[in-house]
């Protein structure tokens, strides 16, 4: 069933706008957003590409819950509350299930965090998925990537490098049984974005990242805005147990340099090691300390040995990654 | 010359952030943004796709002027101050000499604009701009599609149909001479969004949209919204000479169904009749009232007589046109 532009606009995303927030939602030229007093507005956009992004066999629900929660990560990373985002889409043709089951993941997760639909554009052309997200923190409350200090403890959550494990098994560079590939596969496409932990940090952590090109690239963008360095523990960094049963260079491959894990990396004073541990407790979330911030510029490596050694490996880039 | 996406970004993209609106820039998560008391946020987002929104053959400055000038427009539209915009760009490669005519042709309107680029995405992809711009007015003072009523004259601002003319020649449909068709083609290809008729207009208007899908469609949004209807004298609508020029069937063709023109069309108190032209006036913008609405739904046309008569004609939808 093929539909027109606004018939699939009306079908699909328009929902009652709920009370808040949102003024007036879609259907006018602009969207109008209520701030709350005494707080900033945190912005990000992230466009997803057939190819680069996601593959073309990704189940719609699949890829609007993706297209929401790597927005929401960069929320999270911030620590700001969620309040809207906006949806530019363009489809090779108005299918009206293909839409159905992309918005149903889409609304599903924004559900979840409390964000509200308010606004976007559809249009004809090669897939194409770019949101906009809206967060509030209270002014000057940003968690900033420039704000990391020497003596810093730097911590990841959850776990590093299924995403990239599932790439591999989807490139045929690896092989897993059924099960193990469908749990890597739901990390790469299903990923969960950090909001609530975010949130929290606020009060504990003095830079954050989310994990989106890759652990050695993120962290480094960390380091490089705060004029530090650091010294991590490779071996340290958190990883399932499908990916601790893989051989040490594929370890070290998906955990140092794999994408699309949407983890937070954040660092935070040394003497707050017990109240960041207390934290991951409360909130159900694995928080693990991987290393520490030094004045020496750069990051480096040591292995489980406390030995320094050069991966070569590299984060990605969109124009330069294969 | 080919470049990685961060030294894409920095090369092309990253400017010193003027103090104001935007606390932080590119290269964080998010950016964070500083709201004025008493405000509330006007957001819109549109996306460009080459083949439906621009040809291939289109410099890349021009397009980087359409792609914040379509989203600028949806601002006036609204009656709002500009204040900071996000990219989102997929390129087919990172061309340098392309990028820097992009961004030459962005910033160029954007310092006009006083709006400031606070942050994007890039990604490799088949060629998409997705452009989210964001404003201020002040709280309760948007103008909408809603707010227009029984009695109200519908004014439409500078001309329409020139880009539609363009579009006709590029198609092969029409000829025209060398200096008419670089004009029309400046009119698809430089659309100069109403920022400041829109700002002056809170103060006259009742309802207000911008052209984008065409004359009657984009009419009938306002009409719908605001549950009324409209007779519109289809002969008195603004053209150029040029478009005068044509036969009265691609005149029509033209100035009701001819999108990309970003004009205003608004409406007003009858009784404002003589402040609306003063403003245009003052603004040197030429303001045209082409119609008045009316309590019965829907939209009709009379011609030079003051007959009714049916266009046949229908406005664009992205699925849908040909």
């Amino acid at each position: 069933m093929s539909l027109g532009e606004f018939e699939l606009i009306h079908r699909c995303f328009q929902r009652a706008t709920p009370k808040g927030v949102v003024a007036v939602g879609i259907g006018d030229d602009c969207a109008v957003l209520q701030p709350t007093p005494g707080c900033q507005w945190l912005v990000s956009t992230d466009m997803l590409v057939e190819g680069r992004h996601f593959l073309s066999t990704v189940e719609p629900d699949r890829l609007g819950h993706k297209a929401l929660a790597v927005n929401l990560s960069d929320l999270a990373a911030c620590g700001a509350t969620p309040k809207a985002f906006f949806l530019a889409l363009a489809l090779p043709r108005a299918d009206a299930a293909w839409c159905d089951a992309f918005a149903q993941g889409l609304f599903a997760l924004a559900d979840a965090h409390g964000i509200v639909l308010a606004g976007g554009d559809t249009t004809a052309g090669p897939l194409n998925v770019s949101v906009t997200v809206m967060g509030e923190v209270p002014t000057g409350q940003a968690l900033l990537r420039s704000g990391a200090r020497v003596g810093d403890e730097v911590w990841v959550s959850g776990s590093l490098g299924d995403a990239r494990l599932a790439l591999e098994v989807f490139r045929g560079r690896l092989a897993l049984p059924g099960e193990a590939f469908a749990q890597v596969r739901r990390a790469m496409e299903c990923p969960q974005p950090r909001v609530a932990l975010g949130l929290a940090l606020r009060r504990l952590a003095t830079s954050a990242i989310d994990v989106s090109d890759g652990f050695l690239g993120d962290l480094g963008h960390v380091l490089k805005s705060s004029n530090v360095g650091a010294t991590i523990r490779a071996d340290a960094l958190p990883r399932s147990a499908l990916l601790a049963a893989q051989s040490t260079g594929v370890q070290r491959l998906c955990t140092l340099t794999g994408g699309d894990d949407y983890e937070l990396v954040f660092t935070a004073p040394s003497q707050d090691h017990a109240a960041v541990v207390a934290l991951g407790q409360s909130l159900g979330v694995r928080l693990t300390a991987v290393g520490q911030i030094d004045p020496e510029p750069g990051l480096r490596l040591t292995d489980a040995q406390g030995r320094l050694f050069d991966s070569g490996l590299q984060s990605f880039d969109h124009f330069k990654s294969p």
